[in-house]
Formats: structure tokens, sequence, C-alpha cells
């Protein structure tokens, strides 16, 4: 039986990152009844973080959207792992919460965070449709220009 | 059958707004089993945003509460919506999470957002007290002076 | 009966704080079904606030973590309280989120708030390895250095 939500990975061409280690004494997420908890992710390339910096000042809109799109997708990651392998078991992405690196003057954090609530409605569809809080703050966890954690209804 | 919280909120002579439609692609809220986790909201007027700037440097501290306490009626509104129209089904205010746009010296985001938690009690009565986070940051979405976000559990 | 999680707080010769109360109109937790919500907490001694400040500006990284770790210890009591006073009821501590009130140009924000996750496994052995989002603020409520809140799962 193919899985639905794999075969739009693929038609997207998008291929899931190796889940990230946390980087201090915490785990990637914990499972809650039919709940997730995904830790704060960032975005991680095959070599190490990219994107780092401060939107608004080095980090365009451009990028800090990229930025944001590889957290979404080290949370599918994540959830994948806590499915099972089996990413057809989520119901629901839930909540997203996205934090922007940004200068005191840049207000376009909703903007920013799209890049991670676009990828969610394109991998899993209506229930992509997450409940939302962006906000900026003056700087992240190892220049990291955006940090997303996730909520997630899984079967 | 009269409903006690429409009827509390009439008392109080307040008109719940009409809940705002997100700037992004993301929903108001999310019910998962007898949770509702509700979007970040901001101070919007039936003329667009206000109190948009930053607490402590052209936002008054009491400005900032006004801001948390439409931030409030706007999670209010969205947890209607959730609830088909029905406040009553409410069962408890179980989290607000609080966002202060401010300077690096102002220290009072507990009282901003008491603008917020005030009216949740006002409104809502004992099922109105919640568990709550407020930190400050340099900058919110669209120059929002405050952002609140909620968990709402409705029977 | 002995209880196994007092004991290993014995063992440690961790003596948990009196739980502190809201600053303002809140309440320091929310039970739904299994889940706690705890307030977000900071350091606060048998006198008062302590480790006030910014780290990477007056406070330590070292300092930062005492402060993050008094932030946990907070979180525990509160979860005894929520617990009926036995903490062999959490099942898991599920995820934390912390705040470091920091400068601009401080990226260790993980290693901070490492003082609070270190403690929950000392304390509740693997059930308190949790998620977990860091990020870094510019300010913080009556100058904290460090605020952490708390969702756990308790039977």
């Amino acid at each position: 039986m193919s899985r639905l939500v794999d075969a739009r990975l693929e038609k997207l061409e998008i291929k899931l990152p190796i889940p990230a280690a946390p980087v201090a004494n915490y785990v990637p997420f914990v499972v809650t009844g039919n709940l997730v908890f995904v830790s704060g992710q960032g975005a991680v390339g095959p070599n190490g973080l990219v994107y780092l910096g401060r939107v608004g000042d080095g980090i365009s809109l451009e990028d800090g959207q990229k930025s944001a799109r590889m957290c979404a997708l080290n949370l599918i990651a994540q959830v994948k792992v806590a499915c099972g392998g089996d990413l057809d078991r989520v119901v629901r992405c839930v909540r997203l919460g996205g934090f922007v690196n940004c200068t005191d003057e840049f207000t376009d954090q909703p903007k920013v965070i799209n890049g991670a609530s676009d990828l969610m409605v394109d991998v899993f569809g209506d229930a992509g449709r997450h409940a939302r809080t962006a906000v900026g703050v003056n700087v992240l966890p190892l220049g990291l220009s955006v940090e997303v954690d996730g909520v997630f209804e899984i079967s």
C-alpha cells in the first residue's frame, strides 16, 4: 500500500532531512495521548546550520522564508519518527510557534513564517492547516534566523 | 435558554469583535480533542490595527494593557466560533501566551498582559483563570504592541 | 510507602522552593485532562528574585544556567501541588519553553536552558526527558534573566 503523504512528498520532490539531534539535554519530541510536541527546529542542511543571521540585517525576507521552510521540513522529519515512519498517521498539524531573529524595525514575521506554514499545507493538505503564533526576537540559538516548534495530532 | 457567558458579556457591555482573519496561510484556531489552540491575536479594531508601537517608547503601560485586552477579546471571538457560537461550552481558559513589544528597559510585561488576563476572568469567572507566560520581545508582526495566543478546554 | 521522586530529591539534596505566587491575575498551573500547563517561572529564592539581569551583559552563562535551574525547581514545586503532593504521579515532562533575557550577540540559549533540562532528568529520570524550545528575548518580566514554562503529563 502506498502512503499518501509520502507520495505527496515525492511529487513535490521533497526529501526529508535526517532528523536533527538536539544540541542539549532534551529530546526531539514527546508523544502524550494523541499529541506530539516537537522541539524547536532550525534550518539544518546536510553540512550544518544555514541561513544564520538576523532578518532585516544580512538575511533577506526571502532567505528567512527558506529558513522557515527548512524548520518545517525538520519538524515533519521528527513527526515521521514519532509516527513510526508513517506520516499518514498525522491527523492534524495543530499549532506552529515561529520565532524570527530580526532587527527592531522588521515587522514581516508572518511572511517569514509562511515559509513553514505553506509547506505544512503542501505536504498534509487540509490536515496541515494550523493555529500559529509568530513573533520577533532579538537573537536565536547559534545565530539561527528562524526557529519553529510544533504540536501535531496523530492517530 | 439564555446563555450565561453571553449574558455576562452583555452586562459588561462588551461586544465581541468580528473574528480577525489570519494575515497568512494558517487558521485562527484548531480543535484537537477537548482543546482549542488559538493563533496569536493582536489589537484589531473596526478600522484595522490599533496601539501599534513599542511599550516604553510611544506606547504607555496603559495603552499596552488596552492592547492586551483587545487581543483577549479577539481570542474569545475565535473561541466562540470554535464552540459553534456557544461560549458556555468553554470549560477553562487553560493558558495564555503573552508577547510584549517593548524597549530593553521595560520590565512590566505582567502588568501589560493583565489586560488580557483580567478580561478572561471578567468574562468566564473562575473558568477564566489560566496558566500564563509573559515575555518581552524586540518587535511584533505589523508593529503590534502586544500579541496573545491561547489554549482553551471546551466541552 | 516511600515516594520515588521525593527520595531522589532527597538524594540530590534538593529542597523544593515554596511555590511562587503569580505576580498578576492568573494561576500557577491549570490541569486539563492528563496535562498540566504551568505558568512561566523565574528564579525566586527565599528572599525574592535572584539572577536579575541580561545574559551576556552582567549575567554570565553560568549564572544563567543557575537561574534556569531555579526556574525548573519552581516548575516542579508547582507540579507537586498539581499532583496533590505526589510527584510520582508525573508520567512525563512533556515540554519546556525557555526564554533567555540576553544581548543581541549571545547565542548560547541552549546551554542556559540546560540548567532546567538537566534538573528535570536528574529528578524524574527518563520521564524528565522533554521537548524544548529555547529562544532569546530582549527583556523579561521584572528583569528576570531566564523564564521557563512547562507542560507535564500526570496520572
